[in-house]
């Protein structure tokens, strides 16, 4: 359902209102009256609504008053005979030319009697025609339940308009025999043509057509119900016919000064739609020459005007998908690492290129990071493209990634895509365009960190092949900085050996701390937030770094549980051991606590400058 | 000029390529031949070019070859003569409603004999009539100079074409009397058919196309050159025509199957437009029935699939415009607070919050942003919007913004527009709508930081009315903690008072650190980066808390400049002073050093909440 209203007025609505009141005096054109049920309406009835893509109705006016969809139902039925007989089976029946006719005239093709577009009568009579159904009654039902699924609610039909269009009819029937002698219609017109009169008598109101318009702008779905409506491929040829033919003989003009895909209706009401946007629907039954309300063509000039609307409306300027690019000397993943292999990074992590992306990825925004990769290609051993701020992505960007991918990797560069699985278009075309191998090595780390820190390791593997060698000394670990060799004695008296298996928990988020640790050999990895899928691992640290610090230094709960990589072995410094130093030991106590808060000093001048870069980028 | 080509090739080029294979053996069609001189031309000639909004340009095949403009001048004179008269002026002498008839077809209206579209003959003849010049010899000089600019290089008429147009252009003749008959041209026929058939003789190549096409896509500004060749707000305009009418009478079908403007003209030329996107130019001469390129129209069908371009083809998701909210509370600015202040953040800190917007702002992605802040209205003191990480924002979205902020201060919330004057919309319709003085309120804040600070230090005068009290008492600093009387009676020995103006340097970014500073009144600023423009405040401090400890415990560069903000005191605690207590006062050397590694490890659990925080925001 529509979210609750917000406690004050929203701009949205005030606009409405002040659209409402810049024409309510408007009073030129009239009614529609080839029908006599259709000319009782109250001429003056008025009403918008604006329905977004979450759901939300923005609703002025009698926006709640019934008319009879009449035309307006023409593009909708056209969609459900789409998707029972797909564009190229429709194509056979109806075109997708605009007549420069009016409405109700006779324009079949010459030699195949197709009409030229469904907006038409004829064509949309020949679309009624189209649905699957083994009877008319099982055919109007069919429309019905389409209709529920775009509204959202089941839709009525007005007795007394549909009898009036069932006497008055002529002209429609002796299309709908014309349709036949041509074997468009290869049935007994009649009843198909009684459906017609049903469909176009099929009873909305603005907030309908909002909806109804709504659930064509996000890809066929209803943004209320999420009920699939019509599939979505071919919603982009609704749109299409509803665009060069949708206002009668005025849809070039109403392409060219409002730009969207719109359908009017001789009931007064009007349905707009913004692909990716909006749905509108406005509602006023005083009609023009051309049989288009006069106040809502008016109302969507303004709205597309001021809220710049218009489909060949170029944005002011080229959307970009490219967040951020940073090589691995500029910010390297959060594993603490010996000095040595922080300088190995320092040196040589410029071949390590990460793309951030963002946003809503599609081929024009996709292209120009493709050429930024490529430009960089020979200097590069590792590129990480990281998706982790993508919306959205185009099955052709998925593409064009992947092909991308595959020609570093055959120059021999490492290629990861990271939080690719967000988005399931990324695993699915990487997967089809170069096989499951590829696909799972390219998608094999999750999160970027998890890349970043194994496009390092293997860098700093092939540099100094000797990384991850145990440490031997407590000279060298930096907590013993500075120390003499009978200070280091201390220091050495009080460390204990501790093991650890792969996946066991060293210490607990939140706990309190009572020791220091020292990586003596393996890797310990740094979890937060709440366990199982939600955890996140924030840094990890290498031998001869310290971990812990920060709790046992100000008292303070554990800020991440710390789990063995693999088999870890530390040496462990109790805080109560550490603190009696101040009085047994005040030098060594002095020079550890020293060590400790050049290490914090480290840290925050490190995680200081991710800040700055993090938040100064762009 | 274009930019240098990568070193390796771009997928899109591969795809380029591979369409030029697909079609290279189709030869259904023939050349145009209704004048001697074009059916001259090498039946088999195929390019394509793609231009992107940054004048990047992919090309392959003949995409070189010159060959005549032909109709796809008609558009872009239609554009000129806009420029010239407006949408208004140019709706009186020629309409915007496809014709439904070839384009040689003389469809005039019955009354007016104003032709159908600019896109038909008789309207493009009107339309060259219409471009304002006191002679021909003008009028075609500034249609070449015209084409200049969109091309980006002077282009050529071909001689022998253009004799062969004149010789035989009878039609267009009779045509163009028409005209002159019906007052839609207003002096003598002849010249203006002269210039049209020199228009359409103009040599182009698929380079030059795609140029175009990428002018009229990035807003008529050529995207090589940056040279405006048309106004912003008539591309729109030419756009709309060329997708109504731009592919002779298949515009129906081809808007419906490839979903872009377009336009062809029978030297085989082909040029389609995606608005914000891209730019496209494909050459092969053979014709269709109804005088298209067969291959172009085959190119752009399989390009608008393949890429997902069809311009009713709604987005996958709906863009948003969001990127992260949060209160102060959750994320305080950079200023470094006394205890008592920070809990005052963190009790009321819920008051103020930040909407932080990315990528590019139209309506529908700023709409939900106004109804989420208007849901949470009645629980906010202060509102931040910052515009640091959008990249572009429609005139239409900042109105809406400025209409919210308008509605926020009349209930007494202040508002704030952060990094709003990266977009020069912002400033002007703020102001625009709000006044000058409203908007100078609003936007008096250049960064966030600089923003949420005051919105801060207006929330904490209101609980804590003392709040920038002097520290009296060595007790009340950080850096005193836990010392006995005795104790602190060694640390006041050593600290020297010094005062510092408005504005004056403390301590440079990059010097060697010899002090640590207590701040007992006034705020410390903490600067980085180089000076003048582009330093950036990156912190700053409040009496009690201690600045320049991480220099002065690692022995690294300061990190950053200090400045005063206003009148400053601070209490100085020299490195010399402090190291000498290890021997003289080890007990008193090793509880200060602990506090501030304390202090440094409170720092480094900040930092990493908010990197934990921009990290995982989405």
């Amino acid at each position: 359902m529509a979210k609750s209203r917000p406690p004050f007025a929203s701009p949205i609505t005030r606009i409405l209102e002040s659209l409402l009141d810049r024409y309510r005096d408007c009073r030129e054109g009239d009614v529609a009256s080839y029908i006599p049920e259709l000319a009782k309406v109250d001429p003056d009835t008025f009403g918008i609504c604006v329905a977004t893509l979450d759901g939300h109705v923005y609703e002025v006016g009698d926006s709640r008053r019934r008319f009879t969809v009449q035309s307006i139902s023409k593009p909708f039925v056209y969609g459900l005979s789409l998707d029972d007989h797909g564009v190229d089976g429709m194509a056979r029946k109806v075109g997708v030319e605009p007549s420069g006719d009016a409405f109700n005239a006779i324009s079949l093709g010459e030699e195949d009697g197709r009409p030229l577009n469904p907006m038409i009568n004829a064509g949309a009579i020949a679309t009624t025609g189209q649905v699957l159904a083994g009877d008319p009654a099982t055919r109007l039902a069919r429309i019905l339940e389409m209709f529920r699924r775009y509204a959202g609610h089941p839709l009525e039909i007005d007795a007394a308009v549909y009898q009036s269009e069932a006497r008055t009819g002529h002209r429609n029937r002796a299309i709908g025999h014309l349709l036949r002698n041509y074997d468009v219609l290869t049935d007994d017109p009649t009843p198909v043509v009684d459906v017609y009169f049903r469909q176009c008598s099929i009873l909305v109101d603005c907030h309908d057509l909002a909806l109804m318009a709504a659930t064509l702008a996000n890809q066929g779905r209803n943004p209320v119900t999420k009920e699939r409506a019509i599939r979505a491929e071919h919603v982009e040829s609704v749109l299409s016919v509803m665009a060069s033919c949708g206002m009668y003989d005025s849809s070039g003009g109403w392409i060219h000064d409002v730009g969207m895909p719109a359908k009017s209706g001789v009931g007064g009401g009007v349905l707009a739609v913004l692909p990716g946007q909006f749905g509108i629907g406005i509602f006023s039954p005083r009609l023009d020459q051309k049989g288009n309300s006069v106040r809502a063509v008016r109302v969507c000039a303004d709205l597309s005007e001021a809220w710049e609307l218009h489909q060949f409306n170029p944005p002011y300027c080229p959307q970009t998908s490219r967040r951020h690019v940073h090589t691995s000397a500029e910010k390297h993943s959060s594993r603490s690492r010996h000095a040595r292999e922080a300088a190995c990074l320092r040196d040589h992590g410029d071949a390590i290129r990460v793309f951030e992306v963002q946003g809503s990825l599609s081929l024009a925004t996709t292209e120009p990071i493709v050429r930024e990769v490529l430009s960089a290609a020979s200097d590069l051993r590792s590129l990480i493209v990281d998706f982790q701020h993508a919306t959205a992505i185009n099955v052709s960007s998925v593409a064009l990634l992947a092909d991308l991918a595959s020609q570093l990797r055959d120059m021999g560069i490492c290629v990861l895509f990271t939080h690719a699985s967000r988005l399931p278009e990324i695993p699915r075309v990487v997967a089809d365009r170069l096989g499951p191998v590829a696909a799972a090595d390219i998608l094999r780390h999750q999160s970027l960190d998890a890349g970043l820190e194994s496009c390092e390791n293997d860098l700093i593997s092939a540099f100094l092949p000797d990384q991850d060698r145990r440490i031997l000394d407590v000279s060298d670990y930096e907590l013993a900085a500075g120390l003499s060799d009978t200070e280091r004695a201390v220091l050495t008296s009080l460390l204990i050996t501790r093991r650890y298996g792969r996946g066991e928990s060293i210490v607990r988020e939140g706990d309190e701390a009572h020791a220091l640790f020292l990586i003596a050999s393996g890797v310990v990895g740094a979890w937060t937030g709440p366990g199982g899928e939600s955890a996140r691992r924030t840094a990890s640290f290498s031998p001869g770094t310290m971990v812990g610090g920060m709790a046992f230094i100000d008292g303070g709960p554990r800020s991440a549980t710390l789990v063995a990589d693999d088999d870890v072995e530390c040496a462990v410094l109790q805080r109560g051991d550490f603190e009696r130093l101040e009085s047994t030991h005040p030098v060594v106590y002095a020079k550890i606590l020293r060590n400790i808060a050049i290490s914090l000093a480290a840290k925050l001048r490190l995680a200081s400058a991710h800040l700055d870069l993090v938040t100064r980028r762009r």
